[in-house]
């Protein structure tokens, strides 16, 4: 088995398990908790705490706290796919093959449990008991910006935006970088923050963490088209079928494949620059790129 | 003029200068903030954000980023607006006079504002230059905790559940302790944190703030069936129309003029303990129970 399996496979049930115990042990509504619940435990990757955790390993460096910034990060991220899923906006039934968010708990509770999330992550950080204030700080600061208007929501707006739209190819990558590759590079810096790197290794992390990104969704759109709703869990060819813009619609199949691997090789050349290139990002970087779900 | 007369209309032109310039100076796209601002904008009476201040004049501290905290709670409360008046949610075409978020910018947008006000919030505050990073990492913490799950998040979510129900008075007072009273207990302490009050002022502060907010709640329920839709700003009469729980349904209007009379004693009495009882607190404390809208 590869490290990048023995290290998943090691992570990936401490994640599931904090992520329930930080819902569990706030005093709020069993209704909102189990909406909360519901969309945290319906499975995913978690490919964004898995990074923070492989950045600190890979920096050798310890720090109980981890795990649950780690967890905030996931948190953000489940409660941007409850509310992209609703009726307003991407009007999806079905996230990982089960019913999503407000097909179950309905339009109102959904909202809600998103906010909850969004709001609960941020408290968390703030009461940890690990970390300096000043370190503290510097993650709120970064997560506010990467899942805010300036990252992921301003993101979410520029897609809702271009439907409909024909794409330039900047312009798309406007939207990735906003909507999905901000809260991942955050997830990778905040294992920096955490280890309290140097500026280089922080500036290393960020160029990988910005091409990975951007990676990571070009093979999403790649996927969409040669994957099968079974392999994805969620209806495959819906961005066809929806006239959305993607790397393959813009770049033709075989440019969005060009593209990927030029990305793939611009995260990877950051890695050489700072000696981190013969562990875990490495391989995540392959695993995101030839993954199949 | 009052004390309290001069003091707003000294501030609340601050207060609405500071959102739109922290709305400004963000890199988001434009019809994202021009929804943030249109509610930010609409108005309203700004009483959060002049609490924080109010506490800061009585304590005697001046600090450059008190005006800017007060706002992030505005921010916070302008959020929940938005959200609340969703179709799936309150349905409100109308909030101060104005047509409602989404009825200006469609339900997407409309969610999408309240996401990224709440998100921008919690960064503000990690970035504010003239509090140190205990400061800020505390009132993040208390902020997350009273616009979460466990304050007006799941107020709005206990709220929701008791529609159609006849709730006791206590389920009534946990409706609205989380639903409006957390956010403003917030707004007054949050002044307490940055003059670094001491424990017994911190606790005179909360004592004050929880009363506060209740007396605050039991006039709105009252102005809902006394005052007039022009006062209000919003169609009056609602509650009774959408069979709302409120304190004149429990108690009868008698009743619940006794219970304001009883919440403002309460409040001012904690003032009394640490001798802020004859500043703004006090008149702050009357223009809420006496408001006509």
């Amino acid at each position: 088995m590869s490290n990048l399996n023995t290290f998943i496979q090691a992570n990936q049930p401490l994640i599931e398990q904090q992520l329930e115990s930080m819902i569990n042990e706030i005093q709020a509504p069993s209704q909102l908790k189990e909406a909360m619940l519901y969309s945290l435990k319906a499975g995913g990757k978690r490919i964004r705490p898995l990074y923070t955790l492989a950045v600190l390993k890979e920096l050798n460096v310890k720090n109980e706290d981890a795990i649950k910034v780690a967890s905030t990060i996931e948190m953000i991220h489940t409660y941007s796919l409850i509310h992209d899923d609703l009726p307003s906006m991407d009007n999806d039934d079905l996230r990982r093959g089960k019913p999503t968010n407000h097909k179950v708990f309905g339009e109102a509770l959904a909202i809600l449990a998103g906010d909850a999330l969004v709001t609960l992550a941020f408290g968390i950080i703030a009461r940890l008991k690990n970390l300096d204030a000043e370190q503290k700080v510097f993650l709120i600061d970064r997560l506010s910006f990467a899942s805010g208007a300036e990252g992921m929501v301003g993101g979410q707006v520029l897609d809702i935006l271009g439907e409909g739209k024909t794409l330039s190819l900047e312009e798309l990558e406007e939207v990735h970088i906003n909507k999905t590759g901000a809260l991942l590079l955050f997830s990778i810096i905040a294992g920096g923050i955490i280890a309290k790197a140097n500026e280089e290794v922080m500036d290393a992390l960020r160029q990988y963490a910005f091409h990975i990104g951007l990676a990571f969704q070009i093979q999403d759109d790649i996927l969409d088209i040669e994957g099968t709703s079974e392999q994805l869990g969620k209806t495959a060819g819906k961005d066809i079928l929806s006239e959305k813009n993607t790397y393959p619609s813009i770049l033709t199949m075989a440019g969005a494949k060009e593209q990927l691997k030029r990305q793939y090789d611009l995260a990877t050349e950051a890695l050489n620059q700072v000696n981190l290139n013969d562990g875990l990002l490495i391989e995540l970087a392959n695993y995101i790129t030839k993954r199949s779900k």
